[in-house]
């Protein structure tokens, strides 16, 4: 199981403050969608400039141009990038083959997906590395939660390719290893925190 | 009717460039995806700096955090914010209140949706000030075409509100121009035309 810190609000200087802070002890630094459309890819740059060994996910929810939009984000270096589950199977396997031909990693979001477990079969079978669990806004509202969504996801693809964002905190935490997904997605309750550090840490205790 | 320009290959230097020579003809310029993701809005505020009055179009294609994202780009200065139509209505309420309170347009593209007629009325129905019909990959690859995705789309809403991009060359234009769509978008036609300034001006004279 991985820990990975998902920083929505920052700039690169703020970025780089935060992965001094959780540098060695989260697995995995996500640099948010908001964040790139601000600054594109400098950050991921920035990150991999300071801790080449570090694994960096760009947010980059992909919908067309495979191909192009995938190209420039393994040049700026980024280990893993995201596709939108809702895209064109054409898009979800321009994106595995480019990312693949860097030697970097695909995350499938399934925002908005309605049926879970056909798409994620689909998108295992696309060679999406992992696929992560994102419960919209709208289906919040109308009580779904990011843990029912988890749970019909590791019914359908091994565990082993699954990721959850949205909740995540020291005091749920608990509720979502319960399940075993190999990426657990932990945002402003991590990088809000008064010691970040301290939190990050604490966290790391409950990931096996 | 108007024209706009989509740049997905360029950084801010071929931008600039490209908008000295469109300046005046085209209607609208859009920042294409690509570009984003590669240098945030960069080149949105570089344009808006040299060309305050021109209208510029930020193919932001935001799909979670409407608020959040839709802030940046409207301070950044984008006059027309994109959200995909398959997006949570929640985040579709949230990206037209954002702009609409700083001023801006929304338009919302429709790329995968399956039912384009009862999407597009439910996106006019929540404020969306432009609806763009966007044929991806796999659908024209399965016999689509943006046409036949017009057509549908001009049937369901007012014309003023639709826009369309894929295809449109000076020899296609008329077939286009036939629905009266509010806003023409072409991208590799123009932008990669020897002749930009020239070819701009030949597609402005098949526009009404």
């Amino acid at each position: 199981m991985k820990l990975q810190i998902a920083v929505d609000i920052a700039d690169t200087k703020q970025i780089l403050k935060i992965a001094e802070q959780v540098y060695g002890i989260v697995d995995i630094y996500e640099v948010g969608t908001p964040v790139i459309m601000n600054e594109g890819m400098r950050p991921v740059k920035a990150l991999k400039k300071k801790y080449p060994d570090m694994c960096v996910f760009a947010d980059t929810k992909i919908m067309d141009g495979g191909a192009l939009e995938c190209e420039s984000v393994c040049k700026a270096g980024a280990d893993i990038v995201t596709v939108l589950a809702l895209s064109d199977n054409a898009t979800v396997l321009e994106v595995v083959k480019t990312a693949h031909g860097y030697g970097r990693k695909v995350l499938a979001d399934l925002i908005c997906v309605k049926d879970i477990a056909k798409r994620a079969k689909e998108l295992v079978n696309m060679g999406i590395d992992y696929i992560g669990v994102h419960t919209g806004v709208d289906m919040q509202k109308a009580g779904r939660t990011p843990l029912q969504d988890l749970e019909e996801l590791v019914l359908a693809v091994e565990s082993a390719k699954t990721a959850v964002a949205g909740g995540v905190k020291l005091d749920t935490i608990d509720a979502y290893t319960a399940f075993e997904p190999e990426i657990i997605i932990v945002g402003g309750a991590l990088y809000n925190a008064e010691n970040i550090r301290q939190t990050a840490m604490d966290m790391k205790g409950h990931i096996k």
